[in-house]
């Protein structure tokens, strides 16, 4: 691994990418390329070493063409359309979509570019709806007890988009077993951090709060804040993936996430606390999902022996994403 | 569950779908539809109680309307392309199809028929590589200490087919667990009788050995022999459907198998041992897949437990396979 190794990142200009690209740049990597979909990204820093391709994941042939022009050493592979809230609607595209542009990237490495070094982002939403007894589930509600979820547990994702993210981490491992490519995979918890949309659920929240503050709306609206889910920072999650890239093992898969379950009322209460003004909180029924998974937090063990920890602290993280919607609303 | 129940089979056809409609026929059912996308079937026993439907799954609108119109009260869902060897060369195709005309299929039962008891046909491929030791997996190839495959074996598909096997059965999962339709499941290994075209093993070997008989060829062409899989008679297998539409417990999944493992070796001889003439077999490197699963056994206790078991033969089954191609080499 060298800092002078061409870099590739599909998916790039989202959530997570840009703070991989920010954090790779910042580590003393010197070549990164990105594609994007459309619209060139104009609000980046021209400082970073970062070059730009225009490319439609979808399409088989340009992917491979680009693949092979720049035979990347390094390979992240972010795209995929993001949506959990509103899945069942959009079920078809965010299907086809996903799992054609992972098998485009894939046939495009192991037929143009079959050394790259290559990581697959999943998520935590294939593990879906874990089977634990209703007692376990209360315990760890509590925050006793740590059930935590570690890489062997059984896929039971719950909505077409979490499919869709095991179809591309399955078909990622089959391309591994099959072509003995170097792919590694990961699965990410919820990350969170500047940059992110209000479809998901701290944005939600802290665009909210910032309008109140603002006079422009009375009430926060919010769904089911019973769930538990381990938050990480977006910084902490990018430097996993470097980590990863870096130092995984080939064939082999790594949870991401801080091991600590927070109860999304916590998190509300939180950015409340921060809040410049009182907040009345209701009930949205909208915002309720159908059925829920009531408890995602990660055992994240091995992707710790490869020496990564988070350094974050989630509250400062959470005042930092409350700014950021006070400059935004 | 009534004799007059409407019975749909989508994807009802093909080779399991045929013998399963002989089956419900012959068990008394007698109100079944039968979908095909053309080229109306002919060559079916006029006797049967089969109404025919020309349609295309992968079409949202109409496969909706159909199921609409028919308000089934039981829909097996066969309908997939079925290429194991050949999947990484058609893998694009084979992942949209299969993902896309079961997102039809659920999202027809579920906005217009939710009553509907639903049996997802999957498949053994899904468990692809199963992590064995070398020296448990060495003693169960010579037919000792037999390890099996249940129904909470992680999945780790080895090819495009066999992840979108899986990628149709957890969105089954998953719109049972969204919106608690009447979803079974099913994963039947291998399963051969008449009917089955030679991309399968069985009648690679039978039609092969056929035209050794008539002299049409002199030598036999064999792939990798070393396997273990599990092999039912396909008539087994319909009872099996049958057993599970009418008797298993919603949301659940069962394995279809005998939990007899046969080294494809033994199949090729036995095969052989019927055959009129001397056969000669030599490997044939086209025939080899790039890595193949080297153990496939079922635990289908769970199956057995509603009252299912094997009734055939494997031997008879094979006899009456290579008698089917005598009458068409």
């Amino acid at each position: 691994m060298s800092f002078d190794d061409l870099v590739l990142i599909t998916g790039g200009t989202g959530f997570a990418g840009r703070h991989l690209v920010n954090h790779l740049a910042a580590a003393g990597y010197t070549n990164i390329h990105v594609t994007y979909i459309q619209g060139l990204p104009t609000d980046w820093d021209p400082q970073l070493p970062v070059t730009f391709h225009q490319l439609d994941l979808t399409d088989a042939a340009t992917t491979k063409a680009l693949v092979g022009e720049l035979q990347p050493a390094q390979l992240y592979q972010l795209a995929a359309i993001a949506i959990v809230g509103k899945s069942f609607e959009n079920g078809a595209m965010i299907l086809k979509n996903n799992m054609i542009l992972q098998h485009n990237i894939l046939e495009a490495v192991r037929q143009a570019s079959p050394q790259t070094r290559f990581l697959s982002i999943g998520s935590a939403e294939e593990y879906g709806f874990v089977d634990v007894p209703e007692d376990i589930l209360e315990a760890n509600m509590a925050g006793h007890t740590p059930l935590r979820i570690d890489e062997k547990t059984a896929l039971h994702p719950i909505n077409p988009y979490a499919v869709s993210k095991v179809t591309q981490d399955l078909l990622a491992e089959a391309y591994y077993f099959s072509f003995q490519l170097n792919i590694l995979r990961a699965r990410p918890f919820n990350h969170i951090g500047t940059g992110q949309t209000p479809d998901f659920v701290v944005p939600a929240f802290a665009s909210q709060i910032a309008n109140i503050e603002k006079g422009n709306a009375t009430t926060l609206k919010k769904g089911n804040v019973g769930a538990v889910r381990d938050f990480s920072d977006v910084r902490d999650v990018a430097a996993a993936y470097v980590t990863i890239m870096e130092k995984g093992q080939i064939g082999e898969i790594y949870n991401i996430g801080s091991g600590r379950g927070w109860k999304i009322s916590e998190i509300l209460d939180t950015l409340i606390k921060f809040a410049k003004v009182e907040i009345h909180a209701e009930p949205d029924e909208s915002r309720f999902r159908s059925r829920d998974v009531p408890y995602f937090v990660a055992n994240s063990d091995k992707l710790m022996a490869l020496g990564w920890k988070p350094t974050r602290n989630i509250e400062q993280t959470l005042e930092e994403i409350l700014n950021e919607w006070r400059t935004r609303v």
